[in-house]
């Protein structure tokens, strides 16, 4: 197994990236190739000690760097040697496995696009991730990869996501939903009316067990196993989770450091507590496939820490362990044969 | 201070809207008229021990109900009887000060806007609810109730928001965001490229303290005033916080009622959670205003218990006595006979 790590994606690179990648390298087994600037990588293992490369680990150089102020669609063009376009060129030859990285969004769906490439007949790429509920975590598909959709794009996130909750989940005819602002058919914009339209039908086909439109406050009941949203909606969804679930974690963890009387309520609750903040921080799973791309493209977040990176691996290792690409293509093809 | 009361309208009527109104005329000594179906008001009264009409309280009958599923934008045609048309009317024409309503967000913003009818100008009436964050609470507008905005409704609601924070909140100068998905100029579809532009040219003119995009992850660290979006993807904000919120302050009650060690923790940390409980709930506030409509309107939550439509009330007698929708209209003509 060969993971390409984007040495310099995201806010905490090069160094937390190389870290969280050496700590992969011996974690799963992997062997791990740091793309990006030579020189800066190496300095990067200087700092952690390593003088040499630790076994296991490669360097592929690669002179430019994707930033934030690029425009996604075209950096595949005008930086043809960042370290995004120089990894996924190596996956797409066959020369690793699957690529991990925690630069912008935007630019690894663009140059996954146009360098590995998407899946025959699926129409956009999405960003797929578990989320937390009061039972069993449900996918949320598209969390941030596709600003502006349509409701075909829906549809294929739909199928996509019960793939997803079936093969990585283990759950059975998942219970798929519409993100929106109310249950009844008419609400949300177009795109949702349209999209709830060919959910519905696809529904009645018998391909999707489609239970409606669902407001965020219901979906954290945990009553649906995948929540389908444009990439847009889904993402603000996501993003106020993620920052509300940390807010309110960080005042329970400052309402414990309060008295001594408070610090042993804590010390007696401490697993409880650990355990609750590792479900509403998402560092457990630290990245999340590009689903739709035709081989395993890991997006890490844009502030991963090591931790996080190395976590990613592990995502990157089981991606194309399971052949998670491969899958889906087998899925789709078999869909148009029925049809 | 007179103030109707939809009965009829929310999950929980009329039993909790006509507890929640009695409980309100005590405590705010407001003139309360029950709006709806007389008998069903009066067998709720019943319900509540109360035999005969309390003090201060009034029954103004409507032999007509707005349901979820009808139209919005017609539903005070079809229906001019209903409890919203016919409360509505008793304060466009002066014989009350403010109206409340737990019913249908989508039903009372048009029964508002072509009964009440918006302050000229105005293009959009707007929801605004103010949200918790790890400083000071921000106000979000439009948090529902326009799904299809513009970018220059979305400078509208800047203006709105600006006023409310300096005059509900008391903050001077307050900073000014608009909800998106990422800090750069380039982030979010058409609208949210649009409104930035608008918003970043009224900053520039010094009309509003513009500080740019920001995420909910940003948000909710409490860096911004007011941040203003389209009803739907403020909804889906303010629906996640609301969610989670809930549901992490739900783990943390059955974390602390593990055992009696942690029973104990929980007695010893019994205000900070009822403070923290009370913050992420949203119960304080009880409604908001729909604010563009020319008289006070609040709307309260869906599912309002007594509690949160005495609250509401209370939002309505605050919301009269210091004629915002005059302020407003005031603070508009200032700015015209500016430009």
């Amino acid at each position: 197994m060969r993971v390409v790590v984007d040495a310099m994606g995201g806010d905490n690179a090069p160094l937390e990236i190389v870290k969280g990648a050496v700590e992969a390298a011996e974690k799963y087994r992997a062997e791990i190739v740091l793309c990006g600037r030579g020189e800066e990588i190496l300095r990067a293992l200087e700092k952690l000690g390593k003088m040499d490369l630790p076994r296991g680990v490669e360097i592929a150089n690669a002179s430019e760097t994707v930033e934030m102020e690029d425009s996604p669609s075209t950096v595949f063009k005008t930086k043809p040697d960042s370290s995004m376009a120089v990894g996924l060129k190596m996956v797409r030859d066959g020369a690793a496995d699957a690529f991990v990285s925690a630069g912008s969004t935007g630019a690894l769906l663009a140059c996954a696009t146009f360098i590995v490439r998407r899946i025959s007949g699926i129409r956009r790429a999405a960003l797929a991730l578990p989320i937390p509920t009061a039972k069993d975590d449900f996918v949320l598909i598209d969390c941030g990869a596709n600003t502006e959709c349509t409701p075909e794009y829906l549809l294929q996130f739909a199928y996509m996501g019960r793939f997803y909750a079936e093969n990585l989940m283990g759950v059975k005819d998942p219970r798929i939903a519409l993100l929106n602002i109310g249950a009844e058919e008419s609400k949300g914009t177009d795109l949702q009316r349209g999209a709830y339209a060919l959910l519905k039908e696809a529904g009645e086909k018998g391909e999707i067990n489609f239970i409606g439109n669902l407001e965020p406050k219901e979906a954290a009941g945990g009553v649906c196993d995948v929540l389908v949203a444009d990439g847009f909606s889904g993402n603000i969804m996501l993003k106020a989770v993620e920052g509300y679930g940390g807010l309110i974690m960080g005042e329970i963890k400052s309402m414990f450091l309060k008295s001594g009387k408070t610090k042993l309520a804590a010390a007696m609750l401490k697993d409880e507590l650990t355990e609750l903040k590792k479900k509403y921080s998402g560092a457990d799973v630290g990245g999340t496939a590009l689903l739709g791309i035709s081989r395993p493209v890991i997006k890490a977040h844009g502030s991963s820490k090591a931790s996080d990176i190395c976590a990613a691996v592990g995502q990157a290792v089981k991606t194309a362990e399971m052949d998670v690409p491969g899958k889906i293509k087998e899925h789709l093809e078999q869909r148009r044969q029925e049809s």
